[in-house]
């Protein structure tokens, strides 16, 4: 495993979760990959895959809170998002807004300012799943519209 | 990074790819992990990354022709899904059918038989776009409906 490139965001870390939905950052990807990016720009939509770099404690809590809030139910750190996992790689899809040479300018990405980036990959139809059952508590809290 | 579990299926490597969509495979975690995934079939679909072992070439072309069909752009390979990739994470969004115990019955997890599994996170609403735009060659050829 080696770090492509970082993020690069003036987001202070405490605000990126509660401001992701806005939030513009730049991945900054290392020159010698810059033929690994030919025609990227062509999705409008990509996954990031990023190395939590401060989330990597040594415990494990195997079962969580989701977003840390102890009026909802304790599940497994599988069914959740939780930075605090046994390989703490996060994931996000996100928009991607420009690219010039290795720089792209992506909204949506829930990393913190140094992240390294680990992959890029496009999101395409298959990946999009309209049906979709989440739990309750999701449901009621988080649902768009 | 450490795997958290294995792939179980019996299509033979060659076929998973042609045969995603209708692939069903086993999921087995290891037993340590089994408080991890408390509440997971709560969500009908889930995220899995993988380590793609068999595809650990030491030498990353960076460009390559999507699917191996060379009618096909010479595409940055982090604009692609290809195996050979600098990290080589593998990354689908399967339909959760079934758990028992630490065993997770999926569909469309397009991973060989025996692969490690380093990840599972719960798809949710923040994961679907639905108006997304792809390169045009993806779209001729793969696009549903």
């Amino acid at each position: 495993m080696r770090p492509i490139g970082y993020v690069k965001t003036e987001i202070p870390d405490k605000d990126v979760s509660k401001r992701r939905a806005e939030m513009v950052s730049e991945i900054v990807i290392a020159d010698q990959w810059q033929d690994a990016l030919t025609d990227i720009e062509a999705y409008s939509h990509l996954f990031v895959l990023f190395w939590m770099h401060k989330k990597s404690d040594n415990v494990i809590e195997q079962r969580v809170h989701p977003r840390g809030d102890k009026n909802l139910p304790l599940t497994g750190v599988f069914a959740t998002r939780s930075g605090n996992r046994p390989n703490p790689i996060g994931l996000a899809v996100v928009e991607l807004l420009q690219r010039k040479g290795t720089h792209i300018t992506v909204r949506r990405l829930d990393a913190y300012d140094g992240t390294p980036i680990l992959d890029l990959k496009p999101y395409d139809d298959y990946d999009v799943f309209q049906s979709i059952r989440v739990p309750e508590w999701w449901a009621m809290r988080c649902r768009k519209k």
